[in-house]
């Protein structure tokens, strides 16, 4: 009897009721419903970005509005600094790159997290720098950077921190306001519980500003009509509607926990992961780990494409492998979006008794043991 | 007891097990099932794009597939004619000049398709166009344009015809092979009974030429990419795989029915409609007009905002009022997708039972009694 649990970093398992909301009759995306549904996601989104700013929507992927970040931001020949740390900091030059923005890279070994001091010696070296493009949770390593330290230092200067919170949203915490973060996007498919094909962005003033500036050429991804067209409950182009009636379903669900509380409720997820690795003896990728997955290094020998392949057609978990250079060489559990303890302790079980199977020697019940533990002390 | 009938020109009604497939558990995107998922789609939307060249998609609306098309078949400065006969045509002139590309424009009377000799002067006027931008069915007005007789003038010059069918696709008539078009582009909501957020885009072997020497800055919307991975079962970023899902079910539809049959059925429903709307005595707004949707020209002194207003709110009936300079002069009644001879004639009765509502002078039953006519003379 098999049953599949999806334990990659997005998509992410829906709820119930987002699903079968995607299952009624579709409605047209220019009635006064759809307007009502816009304005009502868009409006909880706020609270998951921990923002009075607006938020606006695309329809595509996360990696659209990381694209319309660049585009409506910039200039051609300007300068930004790039934090690489792995495929998504990566991703960011990439785009500046194919926009003619010139890069100053900040490269960190994957799986390490930027040194905040570093980024202040790079911005003081390079103070015409337009904007910083950080990552929140470097998906590939599993690595959080401490994007409020950095926030602090670019606040005080003209430079725009520009943060990709893709997979880490409502999963690490991201206080955009509080800590004076310029711009952030997200999307739809990892900490907001919803099938991928909506994308996020936040812009608070002095970002605005900087797309009047902008000259980079811009229609499909043009923030400032998307923005304006969001406050009104409508769109530019025909949106992706069920996503959206799939979204304002999960959005409900954070909505009622509080966004702190589900912060939290990741925060004990991956404690209880990351002690459940410690106690299996395997180590952890990421020197700083993100809430939103654990990146676990295998054992040299361990073929971590085989595993993950192996562990998904004999036992329906799915689990994500290495990408790029990590290929192979680390298995990535997310505990992200609908996921409680339950979960992880399926995760962590399954994964022992896959480790097991494959003869690597291991006490079986040591992970799982360590991550009850963790559980029952963090309800103390 | 409201029962709701969707009768806009995209978002289309869904078949039942379409939107099962949505309310599926998620899957991940780079699992061998996905891989074969996509696969399949891409093989079977051949079919409906008449070709035997690769489909590539994109997770966006129509309009990320058409700013694709300029972005990688063009140049910075670049000559091009768009041809302009309503909103979708006006909108392919904004993305070339979002671009910094020259727009020659042939401006039609909105209403009217485009006098095939007229394109055929003004590419001679402008022999150095490097492509022409046309529209199969005019949305906005329900314009059907002569795309094979300018395929016919185009082919045997170096400048690429580049067609957008996104709402005609599976409903009008589009042999991109036959006829020698160079690029079309569509997407999911509409022909396809899929909901929004799925775009895509074939290129032909020239087209695809064309992409080596465009020098636009692209990322996100970057059709080699697109095409290399989908090749592969794969996609550069994460893409909306439930709405994949569904298309495959929908795909499975129109290809157990064939494309041939599909477009028939869709120009039954369309003659049909036609000859009803004249036995009511109002008249077609386009001259030419489209197998996707008939747009009704109302008599003066009718506000067609507020018409199509009352018909959703008291009868469950979504029609579409003009956009534009059309708004409440015209509406929009779609025969498009999941769709057959009741639904017409539901979407007739209404149109008449509403009419008659606000002290229209009709005689009911004669637009039922024409589509019957119709109907019956399409089976002999």
């Amino acid at each position: 009897m098999k049953k599949s649990h999806l334990f990659t970093p997005g998509p992410t398992p829906i709820p119930p009721e987002a699903l079968l909301a995607m299952a009624q009759p579709i409605d047209y995306h220019r009635s006064e419903d759809a307007v009502a549904l816009i304005k009502d996601v868009l409006d909880k989104l706020k609270h998951v970005f921990q923002t009075e700013n607006d938020v606006l929507f695309l329809t595509s992927s996360g990696t659209g509005a990381m694209d319309g970040a660049v585009s409506n931001l910039l200039c051609r020949d300007d300068k930004v600094i790039v934090i690489r740390s792995g495929k998504f900091g990566e991703r960011w030059a990439e785009i500046c790159e194919a926009y003619g923005v010139k890069v100053i890279p900040i490269d960190i070994r994957w799986g390490d997290s930027v040194a905040p001091e570093v980024v202040e010696s790079t911005l003081s070296t390079h103070p015409d720098a337009k904007a910083i493009f950080a990552t929140l949770c470097e998906t590939s390593t599993g690595a959080l950077h401490d994007i409020e330290s950095i926030a602090r230092i670019t606040q005080s200067t003209p430079t725009l921190l520009v943060v990709d919170a893709v997979s880490a949203l409502g999963a690490d915490d991201l206080q955009m306001d509080n800590w004076g973060v310029d711009v952030v996007v997200s999307c739809s498919q990892k900490g907001l519980m919803t099938p991928p094909g909506l994308a996020f962005a936040v812009l608070n003033e002095r970002a605005w500003k900087a797309t009047e500036r902008s000259n980079l050429p811009k229609y499909y991804f043009d923030f400032r009509k998307a923005h304006q067209r969001g406050l009104e409950g409508s769109v530019p182009y025909t949106p992706a509607v069920t996503l959206l009636a799939a979204l304002q379903c999960a959005l409900n669900r954070i909505c009622e926990e509080g966004i702190r509380n589900t912060i939290s409720r990741h925060n004990r997820m991956a404690i209880a992961t990351r002690s459940a690795i410690k106690a299996i003896g395997l180590q952890l990728f990421a020197a700083s780990p993100a809430n939103t997955l654990t990146s676990i290094r295998l054992p040299d020998g361990l073929d971590g494409k085989a595993y993950v392949r192996m562990m998904r057609e004999k036992h329906g978990i799915t689990y994500a492998g290495g990408q790029g250079k990590l290929s192979g060489k680390i298995v990535r559990i997310a505990h992200l979006g609908w996921m409680n303890e339950n979960d992880v302790i399926v995760a962590i079980s399954a994964f022992e008794r896959g480790l097991s199977e494959i003869g690597y020697d291991i006490r079986l019940g040591a992970g799982v043991t360590a991550a009850q533990e963790g559980f029952k002390k963090s309800m103390e």
